[in-house]
């Protein structure tokens, strides 16, 4: 098809397809002239990739890449490809030195301890839960270190299931974009649905008792 | 406290400081003579919240902004406080307009009516939610919406004791305030467990059967 077509197809405007294309997150599609390519099927699923990548998971367009690399590469491992695009999605918190990071940094590994998870100091997400307790800390708010066993217990039977769900689906390509796919939609999902539960309680909330001016 | 001291005291720096004063997101200090003023204890807390806002939450200044009238504004209610948290750690999905998108609202509305939640058609998890499962068919896969029931059943209770933990602690600043960090610290500590549960996970495949190209 041409690109014309392949934007029909994926709703994506023929200049963001050029530029994918000139960044390198869309395979170049088959000259048939010095102005004309022609695009095939591999080109509408990879562009339906790149768009939740960046429009659902807000991945910016060098963390795309990465992740695109990782998928492509045949040598690869699905471990290493979840890793590409964890830190992707998560980028590289700001770390602090002080004591509230180093204690939030106890927290953690007595969580993971306790847990018995397989996590390397460098993961992503150990990062980011280090540097959130710590800003929790400095805010004077221990809300989430409360939580924290609760977050843990409620979350590992669900993000196990699906690790589970991809994986022993399909050929690699199917597991590893699958695996992609449910890292960054997952997110969005997790906090989409956390958001509805949220307005359903403080909706049940607020037709009870009302936190007004007068209750401080 | 000087402006110098303010940013020692928070590690945000002075040039940022006067940029958050520019823009509105944190108030003008006494002023002790043209050039200079004197900041209080209610600067640093709140250039901390602006700081967890906007480096852990990534919500954009205009956002920030939404968020801080209305934890300032005495006659408004915690659920609406919430809700514009909600839309600004959530932002516009960009809702397209097919049989992918009816098909998902219908699943999204199917799964409020099953779990008797109240919430409203503008909320902006629901409007995620349909984005993100649309966008999954879009892409031909179904893990999500498979797995749909056993996230709302996992998140549910933990959303509900998320809200539990803020509302009735101390007084409307308290509750208010913590209801904002909660939901955006929550959403970061929520996305970093599930990442290191599925590395752990990952792991603990990668030293079983590996996922390599010759399985495909």
């Amino acid at each position: 098809m041409r690109v014309a077509e392949l934007s029909r197809r994926t709703g994506v405007s023929v200049a963001s397809i050029k530029y994918y294309l000139r960044e390198g997150l869309l395979p170049p599609g088959e000259r048939t002239s010095p102005n004309q390519a022609r695009y095939g099927e591999e080109h509408v699923r990879r562009l339906r990739l790149v768009r939740a990548l960046i429009d659902v998971g807000g991945l910016s367009v060098a963390g795309t890449r990465d992740v695109l690399a990782a998928v492509d590469a045949d040598e690869v491992s699905l471990h290493h490809v979840l890793g590409t695009t964890q830190d992707a999605l998560l980028g590289e918190p700001a770390v602090t030195d002080d004591d509230a990071t180093d204690r939030a940094g106890k927290l953690v590994d007595d969580l993971v301890a306790r847990r018995g998870w397989h996590v390397v100091p460098s993961n992503p997400g150990r990062r980011a839960a280090v540097e959130i307790l710590a800003t929790s800390e400095r805010l004077g708010t221990d809300v989430l270190a409360r939580l924290l066993d609760t977050y843990a217990e409620t979350l590992e039977p669900l993000a196990r299931r699906e690790v589970g769900a991809v994986v022993g689906r399909g050929d690699r390509e199917d597991v590893v974009e699958g695996a992609v796919l449910g890292t960054v939609l997952g997110a969005g999902l997790i906090a989409a649905l956390r958001t509805m539960v949220h307005e359903s309680a403080s909706a049940e909330l607020a037709s009870g008792p009302a936190v007004s001016a007068e209750d401080g």
